[in-house]
């Protein structure tokens, strides 16, 4: 056995890392319990020794732990800078964001990266295609094993904490999405399968997948395999090509563990609410209880402008089947890139999603906020009700609107119903009625009214 | 037996009423079938035979027709006036609401709904309580059962279609409230609760409920069987007050159609995901299938300003499970009265909700519009993607933030992943290539590389 050096391996070898102590007490579990998961492959703790160094603090991801939300940032050709990238993911850990993929494939994707990693404490995952595809100035006919390999170790050394890579696209699935209606909609899924194409060749990836270990497990950067076949419509959702796809995570999952990498598996997309708890299932199954690390999924594909709610209806229903992480989706997906605003609604939804998951899961402690602000609530406690909101600017802010003064914040009542109409306020007068007696049992009310 | 009246009554005597002609087209079913669920109680057609002489265009609502959408509306003594309500009930109609609930309790009650009633083809609801309240000047002991019968009975010649009517608030359960989180959150429960204590006497309305049966009968108001003591809180949910008034409600549901009226039954409210599909099953066993009518729910407590997604989750699972109507919840609950674009946002989300339940339920036909849509986007129909989104102008613009001219239109690419890393024109090059016989079988590929 080589000389530990993932969190998978130190799990394995028996031992309990500052990290897992880290995360125990994040997750109110203890670091045994932490150990055990990770040793299992059921839970990562993706942190990059590099990153380590630098200001991460170790989170980990795995159904025995509370839901996840990743936040995608990065800029495109078409719009954004570093300085708005950077805006992006404070926002970003501001609203709770668990990890953060730096996505960009547009101009000084190395500058904005070192920024990013150097700014952020929470884990950052990226798709080294991307960058990889712009130094071969976005030929992917040109990529050879190596440039990949060399892509990989250089965002390993700069301290990338996951990576997803898409090994799982395998040339003979490629024709299982000619009649798809919306084809092959993960970019390094459409990239790896065009490169396929041309070169009549298997998937270099998939071939190069003990190097790509080799790698990872030198910097412990943690696999997010990719799901390159994802449905993008519902039309596509659970078709062969998907699933043939997730047979060959899976074999990859168990190939990842074996040469000590920590792993995680992407999944769909665009699937309808009845087909989700049987995606998660099969995951689960097919891929031992990797975490499992969700795009989604949309539910309807008929509202663009506001699929973070079509897919936070898919996330919550996912978390709440045993989904480890959600990856968010803006109100501009499909349609353009998302700003700052756009961030910060994305992750207002996916944290509403996780939290009910959790709720959902039956977590312990998991309702105790809402069962604060619903006390709060009850006892007309305005400011308490904000300060423990998920946004307490835009609850503060929707009640000021009608009810600016700050006597109101003790008020028994909202502009909602007003004074006359408040059932809480009403409830209070029951309330008192009762405790003077006055509820009397039903046997003494009907004498009475007999 | 005497002369049918009702929907109901003139389908269990076998005949078909231009009404059931009607939403037969709309729903896509025969009009026997549409004749069968009215007779058996599991449809109901809310249609006032005054509101019918006017503009109502009827609408079914039953778990065999497509999933439907109520929105609220209406004053607060604090703000809005009739004009105000006016816009807010065309927003609602042209984002999609099925029906309309006129929840006034402010000034000039009469006047508003009179001008709501006129202008809507979509039925109009009501919660007869709270005018009668104003005009008690706000004084709910005052209330004897005649000013109740006839507060009804004025708003049934307006024209009103539905009504929720808090008959089955108990006083035997009131005791189960005592030690809720939140206590009774309905406005009209808690002023029937109220007036039990202050009277030491049963429910007026649930005594009053066979007079009310013949009023309502007249004019074939359907009952909406509010639900008075629905939990308002996660703390609350699925307690023993909520279903000792289910199976109150169960025996009324039966009592109004044995004298001839449609009944409709009203659901919570807040309930944590894990609990929803019980609750729904439940409401239909209690009430033999009659139509269930949610108020959400919402499955967290902890999002104030964000209630119109934290509840959408709720009413996407509740309409897969069943429930025939959603009514919906906008951002400003528990803050403030909403608004025109609260309006706007609430209804979005529910039509998300309801479409994404139908979906989830398999009904034909219901993918249609996603489908077409997800097609127009693989084949970037810009143009045609905005016509067919739920709300075009919000997509158009998120699209033009970044792409505004008209040639980006046809462009194969957005903002989000720019010109080079569109899957999806990937793919169009991909299936160009297969098209040339580029895809080899695998045999014949192992053959090259071996």
């Amino acid at each position: 056995m080589p000389t530990p050096i993932t969190q998978l391996e130190h799990a394995r070898a028996g031992s309990i890392t500052p990290e897992m102590e880290f995360v125990a007490k994040r997750e109110n579990l203890t670091p045994e319990k932490i150990r055990e998961e990770v040793a299992t492959g059921k839970m990562v703790i993706p942190a990059n020794r590099v990153h380590l160094e630098g200001k991460l603090e170790p989170m980990c991801i795995g159904s025995a732990a509370v839901c996840k939300v990743n936040a995608n940032i990065g800029n495109s050709a078409v719009t954004s800078d570093e300085e708005g990238e950077l805006e992006k993911l404070h926002t970003a850990v501001h609203y709770g964001a668990d990890t953060v993929m730096d996505l960009s494939t547009g101009n000084d994707i190395d500058t904005i990266r070192k920024s990013i990693i150097e700014a952020s404490t929470v884990p950052i995952g990226t798709v080294p295609i991307y960058q990889m595809l712009e130094e071969l100035g976005g030929e992917i006919e040109e990529m050879r094993p190596q440039h990949f390999l060399d892509m990989v170790e250089h965002q390993a050394k700069q301290g990338v904490d996951y990576m997803t890579v898409h090994c799982g696209v395998k040339y003979e699935h490629l024709h299982l999405t000619m009649d798809r209606v919306t084809g092959i909609v993960s970019r390094g899924g459409s990239l790896i399968a065009k490169w396929m194409m041309t070169h009549q060749k298997q998937n270099p990836l998939y071939d190069a997948f003990d190097d790509l270990c080799d790698i990872m497990r030198q910097y412990d950067v943690t696999w997010s395999l990719g799901d390159g076949l994802r449905p993008g419509s519902l039309a596509d959702a659970s078709d062969d090509a998907q699933f043939a796809e997730l047979d060959v995570l899976g074999e990859l999952t168990a190939r990842g563990q074996e040469r000590g990498t920590q792993v995680m598996v992407e999944g769909p997309g665009h699937i309808p609410m009845d087909q989700i708890k049987m995606n998660v299932d099969r995951q689960i199954e097919v891929c031992n209880g990797a975490p499992f690390y969700l795009l989604g999924p949309l539910v309807t594909d008929f509202a663009p402008g506001y699929d973070h709610i079509t897919s936070c209806i898919g996330a919550s229903i996912a978390g709440w089947a045993g989904a480890a992480m959600l990856c968010y989706v803006t109100p501009k997906e499909h349609l353009g890139l998302p700003e700052r605003e756009d961030v910060k609604q994305g992750l207002i939804a996916y944290k509403i999603a996780a939290h009910s998951a959790d709720i959902a899961r039956q977590r312990p402690g998991a309702r105790d906020v809402d069962d604060a602000l619903s006390r709060a609530r009850f006892a007309f406690d305005w400011n308490e009700q904000f300060r423990l909101a998920l946004d307490p600017e835009t609850a503060k802010a929707y009640h000021d609107e009608t009810l600016p003064q700050e006597t109101f914040k003790s008020a028994h009542f909202c502009s909602m119903c007003g004074p006359k109409y408040c059932s809480m306020k009403i409830t209070e007068d029951i309330r008192e009625m009762a405790a003077k007696g006055e509820l009397v049992a039903l046997s003494e009310l009907e004498a009475k009214t007999s």
